[in-house]
This record gives structure tokens, sequence and C-alpha cells, in this order.
């Protein structure tokens, strides 16, 4: 029976792991190699080596993607009502400062140990359980027994710098840096900057040094399809498609006609192509780019787009096309991250491709207890909270022994199926194995815990909550109305989700509102038209009926 | 006969002065206290008194607005293809090099000397000459003799700074500053922040600074409709909206129809009542604000939209619906700018309500020769470059004689009509008195001078080029067709002004394009779906004709 766990990380991932065994009734210790919770959003002047790394300026960068505060909270826990809906990096620690506090999870965290080894313990065929050697600040080992362990380490720790693939590089006079060690635009005044790579970090600083930088080139070898946070109507774009109906369309449609249709829509906002950002691949064959701000940049030519680049000699750096930028003062190697766990040993973990082959990205398929997990270590067009959060929960409850996995066999067998599902879906690079979708992903790990809602016991039950699961958007609250975890605010917390996204906003009274008099004479018009269409079309075909109709209305008299 | 011509300023409106002056053989001498051309576009470090001045980001800000270079340029000057579209001011004031040293006016200019007085000389009824003091940098005087002056001091030299609007500013502990001195967000970091005045300069300064301010309150008596500069398809909003055809609909059909329509299309962007921002007044009562990046930073918190200021107590500012901002560091006061002609002696100058009376925005209307012109003294929604331009040609050619202008009385009762106008068509505020529609007053003007393209005359000469006059946006080079001026490269300049809006996003080759197969079938299946529809229709109309077509389609065998 699984008692004593080891939660490594105290990140998003690590925060909500230790409250789901809290929740289970198990003792978590948590290590943490840094002085402070929150992980990635805990920002440092500099970058500390092994350590993930965020931009001063960054608002919110997921795994991916730039997500709205209903989105990205955690099930049962909301945001404040007047924090703003796109949060910046302080107000989401904030926020998980008091997720912490509330579910008394500090108690359970060992700042500054870091996680050196964890192995198997030598009995471990019979106990399942894991030797864990931690550091603390002052250099001192220590090793501990653990019955499980999920790991939280995240995977934007370890900077993707492919300089091999730039030759010339040693040639160049000018800084190079990664998008890891890039904290704000400050050094970029006056400069020439070049920034690989078309993420959404990428695009992020192309943006923000282009507006103090002399020019910047933002290179990329694929293009990108690039949305607005800020969609119809004023709504988070996540708010207004990540809904479960959306998804159904999705699941009964077929994709072209949503590359189609989106792609469409993208154009219409601005054409890709005119602005050279057209990328070969469709639209859903890659989480799109999210930034607001650049194609105003890319129209006013302080940001450039450019290929692929072919080479660099001394400051002048040359794109696949033979184009050049000259005297460049700096490069920003945007190239991504790569994951790696290296305190665990080569024959925990299975590879898959290029992947860590883990089944529903949550355990090793080849081991003989269920004991290790991962969590957080997945790629998506939604926050990390809420689904690292469901992956804690069915974690918690295979631990506790409440929820069985199946064979190894079966495990393997569904990773190798993953694996290749992603290489069809997704234009993968060796830096994007990640990836699955939101609402799918959720709803699967949701079904493991016995909490996916269902839509036809709410059509029945309570069809006001009903018409929100479905037509709104999927907000994490959704798994907590039924099951284990059942959460007794969720239903407010579904229904008033558009009020807590509006609240921040109503910070002037609005005039008196002058009625719109053309709207009303335009609908009217087309009442009277309609009406009036509809009219004659049935006395065409019943010319007797509109007279019969009209003398039956007549007051009677005897 | 007017001979010798003072031009007051060497900025864009100077500029174009100077040439038209040179085009009609005249001999102008322009008076720049500045060591360089450009005026409001010459960028300096810190502001000078009496000087106009823009920030250093600053992109395009006309007199009120971003325009694209196709429509910000001079009529005989396209600028050049590889220029962007919205130009940073560093770029437009090379076009003035380009300009003025293609048509050689820099010999026409004497820098560093600044206008003292300009007064009527004692036979001014018999000669309209005027007497010119000058006073170059040592202080030195000078007095010359002129046939004519040409006005271009522009109008955003003096802040306007309402302080007694603001009760207790004198107990504020923080600084304050006029949108003015405002040179860029460096001294913005981690402050506090309250712009007041959500003008372009208002929005823009409030953008700018929230991306490394604590927080940014924008305060705004009125609300505004915002709109973005990139527009449907990704074209700049002018070139799309400014259009010839766009101004037929406009005559033809009511404002109420535009005002509901266009902020129907402004509110599915974003709603204009959920961002706190919507006016009382309607979209077309008042000249928008344009800022692309206004929405995402009052949707993430860094913009906080605020009404008006009631009062200041020490760091705290108090807005009208008893809200506070405290801990304010710095107020930014976007409050616009006082006009003046210093220079002029108050009979030259006619004052009609709060507007300085011009006939059509150039003549004062009440001397007794048509020797006095102000030009560049106008605010529209289009660049001022052209319609300064315009207003030289016209003005050089009743200098010449060439125009006559009414009688004064004729000019005054127009002068009074207009200033009506103005307030029953825009939100007017003492600093907006300058409103005109551009093409109305495009042309307005080129009927004057007479080099108003006819379409009539263009649809049975020039069909293809009558389609661009038509369908695509005002430029300025319509004006070089024909009549007194016309230049030979105008019709080219027209016909591919989209060529060169496209120029210079032209930095990546884009990959092959994959056919959209989706796009086609749903194409196929609407042509297939109508094309039955109406051979079902034709058939129950005309049961015969179906099958006898059928039959005479068939080979005829003897």
């Amino acid at each position: 029976m699984v008692q004593r766990v080891a939660v490594i990380g105290a990140g998003p991932s690590g925060l909500t792991s230790i409250k789901a065994c809290l929740d289970e009734g198990m003792q978590p210790t948590c290590f943490e190699s840094s002085d402070d919770m929150g992980g990635l959003w805990k920002f440092k002047e500099v970058s500390e080596p092994n350590r993930a790394s965020i931009y001063r300026s960054l608002i919110f960068l997921t795994l991916t993607i730039n997500i709205s505060k209903e989105m990205m909270c955690y099930s049962d826990f909301p945001i404040p009502a007047d924090y703003p809906n796109y949060m910046h990096h302080s107000k989401i620690l904030k926020y998980f400062r008091m997720y912490a506090e509330h579910f008394k999870l500090l108690q359970c965290i060992r700042f500054k140990t870091s996680v050196k080894r964890v192995m198997q313990t030598p009995d471990f065929s019979r106990t399942g359980q894991w030797e864990v050697v931690t550091e603390n600040k002052d250099g001192l080992e220590e090793r501990h027994v653990f019955d499980a362990v999920i790991c939280c380490s995240g995977h934007y720790t370890y900077p993707n710098l492919p300089l091999k693939d730039f030759p010339g590089i040693e040639t160049f006079d000018g800084k190079y840096l990664h998008s890891w060690d890039y904290k704000g635009p400050e050094d970029m005044h006056g400069k020439r900057v070049v920034v690989i790579g078309i993420g959404n970090s990428g695009g992020d600083i192309a943006v923000e040094s282009s507006r103090v930088a002399e020019q910047v080139y933002l290179s990329t070898r694929r293009g990108a399809w690039v949305i607005r946070q800020v969609s119809d109507n004023g709504l988070p774009v996540d708010m207004k498609y990540n809904t479960r109906f959306v998804h159904i369309l999705f699941q009964l449609l077929p994709m072209n006609f949503f590359n189609w249709f989106g792609e469409k829509k993208l154009n219409a906002m601005y054409d890709h192509s005119m602005y050279a950002l057209k990328p070969r691949h469709r639209l859903f064959s890659q989480i799109p780019v999210i930034n607001d701000d650049l194609p105003l940049r890319i129209l006013s030519g302080s940001v450039i787009i450019k290929p692929n680049v072919k080479e660099i000699c001394g400051s002048t750096v040359v794109f696949s096309d033979g184009s050049r930028a000259e005297k460049v003062d700096t490069i920003v190697f945007a190239t991504g991250y790569n994951y790696d766990f290296p305190y665990l040993p080569n024959n925990v973990l299975y590879k898959s491709g290029h992947r860590v082959g883990l089944y529903k990205h949550v355990f090793p398929p080849n081991l003989e207890h269920p004991t290790l997990a991962v969590v957080g270590f997945i790629h998506a067009l939604g926050a990390i909270m809420p689904q690292a959060e469901m992956q804690a929960r069915w974690v918690t409850r295979v631990f506790r022994g409440l929820k069985k996995l199946p064979s190894n066999q079966s495990m393997i067998k569904a990773v190798e199926k993953d694996t290749k599902d992603i290489e069809k879906s997704y234009i993968v690079s060796k830096l994007t194995p990640l990836q699955v979708d939101f609402v799918s992903y959720m709803d699967d790990i949701a079904g493991e815990v016995g909490v996916r809602p269902s839509l036809l016991w709410l059509f029945f039950t309570d069809y006001q909550l009903f018409k929100h699961v479905l037509w709104g958007p999927v907000t994490a609250y959704q798994y907590r109305l039924m099951g284990p975890g059942k959460w007794k605010g969720a239903r407010k917390a579904i229904l008033t989700k558009f009020n807590r996204m509006c609240e921040p906003l109503k910070t002037r009274k609005l005039d008196e509102q002058h009625s719109s008099i053309t709207g009303r004479l335009v609908k009217l018009s087309l009442l009277i038209l309609g009406g009036g269409a509809a009219a004659y079309y049935f006395h065409r075909h019943n010319p007797d009926a509109i007279p019969t109709l009209l003398s039956n209305l007549r007051p009677q008299t005897v």
C-alpha cells in the first residue's frame, strides 16, 4: 500500500500532485531545488542552469500557448474574479501561493533540495519502492525510501541550441543567446537582431525586441499560422473555441473542413501568404503561434520574416534564399528545449521513436509496479495546470490501488500506437513530441478517474448546466461535477465563468447607451419584408385563407 | 504680381509649399527655426520649447492618425516600393530628404532662422505685401519684404496642459508631463502610471508604457471607438476603406446606417462595451483612435480604462466614479495641443467660434489681398502630406492670379457655415476644430485647382484606370491625372499602388501551395446544388425544354 510519495519539483504540476496525494490520504514530500514554488513562473533576473526560465514581459507562456485565466486554473480553485484574463507571471505566482496556502501544501515542500538520483530499491519486485537521493544547498546528500515517485520536473529545462545546423556560427562577431537567456529587450536598443524560430517564444521575443531594435529578422523554416488572443467580440480565444461543442464537431466532420474553414478565417484577419507567414502544413497539423502584435510589426517593417538560416559569415546572416541580414548584432535561438530526467536510470524510461514512451503520457509502461509516474509532461492547446491536475488525480488513484493499469504488454502497444498517431496528426519535430488534443486528453484521463461529465445525465437532471457544459468552454470545473473528488462549488463555478471573465474589465461605467434606432429599423425592415413575403406566398397557395382569418378575427356581432 | 513668397516652417507642409511655388515660377524663401527639415518628424531626444515633438517609437502619427505609405505620399513622388507600409519616423524623414533633393527645395530653405513677426506693409492696400522679421541663431534680426506668405508652422507646437481642470495637482507627489515631453517608456519601469486622454497619443503612450510599468490607468472622459491598422485580409485600414466608392456611398446613404454598420464591425472585433471603451458618441462623430495593441493590453489588465479624473490627493488619483489609483508615480497628460500663430498680428486672423476662421481652412477671409495663406492646418482621417500639397497648389495659383477667391463677405459667410457644420458633425472640443472629411476636402480643393479626376471621362477613355479610381483607395496620384500640374507618372502610380504595398512583405518565398481541395469541393458542391436547383426550377416551368435541349445536343444521324 502506497503511503509515502516523493514529488519532484514544486512547479504547477508538483503543487497539484502534492494536493492529489493529500486528497487520497497519502504523505507527499516534495523536493524543490530552488527557494520558492512556481517553477517556470518564478521569474529570475538571471537564468540559472538546469532551471526553467521565463522572460520579464511574459504574460502567459504555458507549455505552448497563452491561456486565459478561466482555462488555466485548477478545477476546484477558481482564479479571483478581479484578476485579468491574461495574467502576468507575477499574478500567476500569486495564484500558486494562494492555492498552496489554501490546501496546506507548503509544509510538504522541502526547498533548496534537489533530487540527484531515483533508483528502484533492491526489493522493488516485492515492494515497488524507490530510493531517492537528494542534495541540500550545502551539498549534503540524503537518502530516502518512498513507496512511489511523481516526477514533475517539467520539460523546459534544457535549452536546445543546435549550433551545428548553423555553419559559420563560430565566425559570428556579435552575441548569440538562447531564448532561455532572454530576459527583456533592454539589450536590443538600436541593435540588428535575428531571431531564429517562430514558436511562441520566437514570436514574442521578435515583437518585443522590434520596439527598440533597429531591425529584427524573424527566421522560420516552415512558417506558421498565427492567431490572436483577442478573439471574436473580444473573448479570449480559448474561451471562444475550446468548447465541447466544437470538440464534438471535430469528431464528426473531416479535419480538412476545419483546416479550410480555420485558414479562411485567419487569412481574413490578415493574409498569411501576403505576410510571408504561410506554412506548408495545414492549420491543425501544428499548434498555432499566438501573437496579437506580430501582424502590425510585419506591416510596419520592424519585423521582417525570413526563411531558414543557411550560414553565418562574420556579422552577416545568409538565409536559404540567398538574401542576407548585414551587420547583425544579436542572434536569438528560439529553438525550443530538450527534455530529460537525468535523475532517472535508463531502464526506467521506455523509448518510443523520438518520444519518451509513457502510457497516456504518465506511466512508464515497462515497470513491474506502477509506482512511478510523470506529471505535466505534455503539450496541448490548453494550460498545463488542469491537465497536470487531472493526471495527478489519476496517478494517486493508481498508487492507492483504486485503479488498475493494463498489462505492460498492452501499455507498450498503446504507447507505440500513440507515437504513430502523433506522427500522423502533427508535423512532428524532435522538439514537440508531447502533443495531445486538450479536450480529448482531459476526457480520456477523466474517464480513468471516473469524473468525466455525462452530457446525457446533465440533460435530464440540470438543463441549465447542460447548456453551459455543451456550449461553453471546457473549463476544469467540469471534471469536479461527479465522481471521486467531486466539488460542490463546481456547478456555480461553471455557471459564473463569464462573470469572472468580465469582472476585471468593469473599470469604467459606460455612459447611457444610445438606443440603436438604425439597428432596430434594419431589423424591423427585415421582419416586415420577411413577413410580407411569407404572407404573399401563403396567399398565393391559399387565396381564401387570409380573408377568412381576418374575418374570424373581427368581433362577432350577433 | 506675386513673385517673392515667404514659407514659414520646413515641415511636410512647408516642403510642398516651396515646391508649389517653384512649380508656379515664383521665388520661395523658407524660414526654418531648427537645423533640419521634417518639422514634427525630426526626432529630438529632448523636446524643445515651441517646437513639435514626437516620441521615439512613433510609427506614424499624422495630425491624428497612422497612415499607410501609399496614402501619405506626395502626389508626384511615390514612396519607394521597398519601404514598409507603416513607416518609422526615420524613414519618413528620409523620404522628405529625397523629396527635397529631387525637387531642389533645399536651396530655398534658411535653417536656424525663426520668424518673429509678419505684418502688412504700410502700402499693403496697394501692394498686398508683407514685412517678415526673422531672427537667426545668433539673435540677429532681419527684415524682409515679401509679396506673399504661406504659414506652415503646424499645430502641434503648444502643449495643452489644462492643470486647472485637475484639482489637487499641486499636491501630486510624483512627476507629471505632457505627451509632448514623452520620449519613450524608459522612465516607466516598474512605475504606476495614469495617462489622461485617449487620443492617438494617449493610447500609444499607455500601451507602450504598460509593457514596462507596474500598472497603467488610461483615463478618458468620453471613451473612444478604437480601430486596427491591420484591416481585413491584412490591408492597411486606410487602403481598405478610404476609397472613392465608400465616399460615394457615404453621400448616398444616411450616416446612421454607417454608424450602425461600423460599430457592429468594431464590436465584432472586440465588444467596446465589455472593454469599457464605448463612448456616448457615434462612430463617425469623431475621428476614431487607431491602436492595434490596446485590446490585448486591456484584456491582460496591464492597461485599465478609467473615467475622467476628479481630483488628485498626494499620490492618489481619484476618478469621477469614486474609484482610485493609489501610489501613482507618473501622470501623462495626453490632452492635445493648442495652436497659435504668434508671429501674426491679431487683425490678420479671423475668429469663428472656437476656430481660427479660414476660408476652406486656408485663406483668412478678411484681408484686402489674398496674399497670406495657411497650409497644413487641418485634421482628417488622412495624412497631412497630400492635403497640404493640394492646399499649396491652390494657394500658389491664387497668388499668381490664376484663381480668384470670392468676396470677403462670401468667404466669411462660408467660414461661419463651416464652423456650424463642424459643430454638427463632430463632437467638437476646443482641441479638434480642424476636422474635415478627407476625400470631400481633397475633391473640393482639387475642384478649385482644376485637377479633380472625372469618373465619367475615365469611364469612357480608360476603363482600367476608372476601376482603380472608383474602387481603389483615394491616393494623391489621382489629382495628377489631368489639369494644371498633370504628372505623366500618375496613371502608372495608381495602377501599381498595391504592388508597392506588397513589395516590402515579400521577404520569404512561400513553399509550394497546397491545393485547397476542401475549398474546391465546397465550391463545387455549391455549384452543383445551385445548378440542380436552377435546372429543377426551369424544368418545372418548361417541362419539355430540357429533353428537347438534350435531344438537340445528340449527334444527328441521317
